[in-house]
């Protein structure tokens, strides 16, 4: 550990160098922060003296001999100076970070919902379809007192899926990467509804949605017809913001539903936790030189994304950095595999960033399967096409323990249905189609964003985020054009005025365009890559253990909560102080 | 939270002053405690200077007027002596702390197991078959230099289970109370062996047990004969520590195990927490007036002991203190009830404790059902009957969305077995029968302690722990006899002596005597009671908020490893600062 703590508190502190927000810090507080302030009293008491006692006589007498106060003199200045700005400093940021912590956990009263708004003009029903970057972005950006909101979700809270691969090695606590919706949609300036439930058909003629809440248990309503039927309402609206996003792609590969595991949703990697421990503890009850023995310590990831790389990595480092201290050994005989169909892994990071990957790799004894076709899965083993240099190919076979499927995106079954409903959508294989102005093509009703559209953008969170952001101030625009020209069917004498303030909103109605800020990447052993674009002329390829401060702190500041970013800095420190623990809570 | 942060930021800071280890603050320190030192290092510049500039001349020229500086002498020495003092203690404590912490984080080498020990008698097995309270207390107090030491436990931690109902409510994470059995299992002189597995079988004829290891997807050995069948092994003792607990009574009330949870272990909590979530969800998604919601809304516990007693307040406090924040008006909706069949809850407690409980309860609006005993539950009701004060009984349904049973414990299967293979044990209804040595009656090489035996203590971890303990001693004396009569065998003409030293240890080994310290239980809203025992003539009963922050300091002080302590405070902290989340990992 030591090896590793000074690193890591390098890492931390540089943290709060980068950060506007020392989220640790103020868990730790507490009190130390009492005992601090106390010291610093005292100092500051001595320093109210120091002056004083010191500087007076001098002055009052500039030619008597004591030369040393006269030198002494300006140092204390000096030590004030820095005392007081220090004092300031830190008052001043226990304060923000106070009234930000308070705000987030004690939400103000909220606009209720209406059926219209203050003007006689009617507030339109928005309805907001998932819970992930998309949506949230969206809800957070919305002025909610202009509409009624209504947000619906199986899933009650956002999750920040960029650390999820850090949720299975324990490096971070799922609970520190979760955004409750309620959370959310309370801090907003209007009422906005959350309904956990799941929408099964959607009709754009009629404009309603209806809904499914799914937790087994439940019977219908007040009329017990069949106790296996799950909850059921139905839901309107004016404007339908679809951000379901997309769900795994096996690409038909046979074996890989009922043996492989995702890394998708929080509970993805508490299973991927418990599978590893299994592997491990089954293994060591069989013979040292049994074969199964050997698979079940096998690690293997499939797909080399940045969730690939990055999950690989962190159990890699699990296994070098903490497992082998309270399981003797274990660091021999674990083998992480990473399979990629691909020629290279991070294909879309900048050459420099993939030899480097490969060579940390390499350095970690992670082993890597590059040009490597999963064709099947079974039991125990992954049957994969390995593409030589030649271009000729060779049958591999790896046996696991532990396997982990971090493929593609494809659309959910919802999202099918409602293209299937929409003429203009009927081609649309990869994802809805959507205009410039995330509308969707043949509906003027539905908005649709992130990886249930098929764009130019990538299928990623920072595209969902932009795209998010991008919708809401549209819609603000989009409810003050309604109202202006609510007034002015109201009074048609004053047209002139209202038409030229509508036309001035009209052009300020941009198409969304995506400003690619660079992609970041985890790679084991304290380092990260990182491909950063400013605009599409400028782009920087960083790689090593500065990189990986920079990927933390990058990381932290994208999340939206003071609550989360806070937590994890914490999860991060605790790692740093006892490692992760090898408990499974099964 | 204002309202409530004020009481715990102190409840934290009274555990700093009570129990040595300030978990919280290493936590925290990381780098705080970089600044903290650093502008400490000011001041201790400045003190040093401040002496040299006002002393020097004063003592030179006592009469000279300055008589300011005079004055200030002695002001400067006080501060010095605050100022060392403190940086001493701060510095000390964090050394200390930080030694601590390595120690836990990084165990040193182990000494193997062998056959033989040094002196060349026969280093006995020992295998301890459990991993809860007293497994793990005799394994912390064993020389496992002595014996070969194995451990065996399907659940590869051990769990701090006084703090488990605080897990639901999310006011502790799973995690915080979870050490890992390898962990403390490294932490030892000698090496120790774990086995993730489940004894399915005892011979005490031939000391030897059947193990099976039932993680799903993994077969036998090498040979795959049958997918489906577990990893198997066995295993000898010489000496079998058997403390494998009770699991939960249900008293063959029917419906009890399909619809209710319980509160024994980790995932238990974790199924409560979700149980709870979708209740409240899924009754959101019906009409205000549908008597399907309000049955959704009512929160049961069966069992007034301190789990059920702690349970229920804590989902009191998390409805009241936090979901009330985040889901409007459920706090008027939702409704936690405890259904007890005795007259009182919490019964071992003092009657002014129990009087107040009910005060407290009635206070927070928690529904208390004494005298009410369950005859059987469905899926949506508990079917009771409430024992009047005038001896009649009376029929009462009680409607849940949650229900969790706190009830008593019963034998686990493996240990019936067992008895029925002992004569002496035939008659053991309610639970091992053990001497006072802890011996298991008709077997002299097993020995059994905590909830798997029957003895006139109650079932508690603080018994468990006491016997661990006392158990980890004997054995290390036994240790002793063993290589004394050893010796003895090998030089018979020294007889005298071994005979004489053979005489002390045995007259050295006294019987197990169980010390009550006292009861705790958290009663909601800040505060808990306790009823305390010194010997057994002075008991005293306390109740209120300082009873709270004491048993926040007593279970803080109870859990064996730093780590856990550190991470238990941390979430109190958390907890004070950000209020429980409302979100649903499932």
């Amino acid at each position: 550990m030591l090896a590793r703590l000074p690193l890591r508190t390098v890492a931390m502190r540089s943290l709060l160098m980068r950060t506007p927000i020392v989220g640790l810090g103020s868990v730790s507080h507490g009190f130390s922060a009492s005992i601090a302030t106390r010291s610093i009293s005292y100092t500051h008491a001595s320093f109210a003296e120091a002056p004083k006692s010191s500087v007076p006589p001098s002055t009052a007498t500039p030619n008597t001999p004591p030369v040393p106060k006269a030198k002494k003199g300006p140092k204390y200045g000096w030590f004030n100076l820095i005392f007081k700005a220090s004092v300031f400093s830190v008052v001043g940021f226990w304060g923000w970070l106070t009234w930000r912590v308070y705000k987030e956990t004690n939400p103000g009263e909220q606009l209720p919902q209406s059926p219209l708004k203050e003007n006689g003009n009617k507030r339109k029903n928005i309805v907001i379809l998932g819970s992930g970057w998309g949506a949230i972005s969206y809800l957070s950006k919305l002025d909610t007192t202009q509409y009624n909101v209504t947000i619906v979700s199986p899933r009650n809270y956002f999750l920040f899926t960029p650390l999820l691969p850090s949720v299975p090695s324990g490096t971070i606590d799922s609970r520190s990467i979760c955004d409750p919706v309620r959370t959310i949609a309370r801090a907003t300036p209007g009422e906005v509804r959350y309904m956990e439930a799941q929408a099964i058909d959607i009709d754009p003629e009629a404009r309603c949605i209806q809904l499914e809440h799914n937790s087994e248990r439940f019977s219908v309503g007040d009329a017990f017809i069949n106790d296996n039927e799950p909850i059921r309402a139905t839901i309107d609206y004016d404007y339908l913001i679809y951000a379901v996003g997309a769900t795994v792609n096996t690409f038909g590969i046979p074996g890989i539903p009922e043996n492989a595991s995702f890394l998708k949703e929080s509970n993805d990697a508490t299973a991927i936790r418990q599978k590893l421990f299994n592997s491990i503890e089954a293994a060591r009850l069989l013979p040292k030189d049994s074969s199964e023995r050997k698979r079940l310590m096998n690690f293997v990831v499939c797909g080399g994304g940045p969730t690939g790389v990055e999950l690989a990595a962190e159990i890699q480092d699990y296994i070098d950095q903490d497992l082998c201290k309270f399981i003797p050994g274990i660091e021999k005989e674990m083998k992480v595999t990473l399979i990629e169909a691909l020629p290279n892994v991070l294909a879309s990071f900048h050459p420099r960033l993939i030899e480097y990957t490969k060579s940390i790799f390499k350095e970690q004894g992670l082993d890597l399967l590059a040009n490597t076709r999963v064709q099947s899965v079974d039991k125990r083993n992954v049957y994969a096409t390995l593409k030589k240099s030649d271009g000729t190919t060779e049958d591999v076979v790896v046996p696991y323990g532990t396997l982990v499927w971090a493929g593609g995106n494809t659309q959910r079954p919802i999202t099918k249905r409602l293209a299937s409903k929409i003429l203009e959508q009927r081609t649309a294989r990869r994802g809805l189609l959507v205009d410039d102005y995330l509308k969707l093509d043949g509906d003027d009703h539905i908005f649709a964003l992130g990886d249930c559209t098929f764009t130019t953008n990538p299928p990623t969170a920072q595209v969902a985020h932009q795209q998010g952001h991008f919708l809401a101030e549209y819609f603000n625009k989009l409810a003050k054009l309604d109202d202006l020209e609510y007034s002015l069917s109201k009074d048609t004498d004053q047209s002139q005025k209202y038409d030229s303030k509508i036309e001035r909103v009209k052009q300020s109605m941009l198409p969304f365009k995506y400003r690619h800020q660079g992609s970041l990447a985890y790679i084991g052993t304290e380092r990260a890559v990182a491909d950063l674009s400013w605009g599409s002329w400028s782009t920087v390829a960083l790689g090593g253990s500065l990189t990986f401060l920079f990927w933390r702190t990058a990381y932290v500041s994208m999340m939206l909560g003071m609550r989360n970013k806070i937590l994890v800095m914490t999860d991060w420190l605790k790692v740093a102080i006892f490692g992760r623990d090898c408990s499974k809570e099964s």
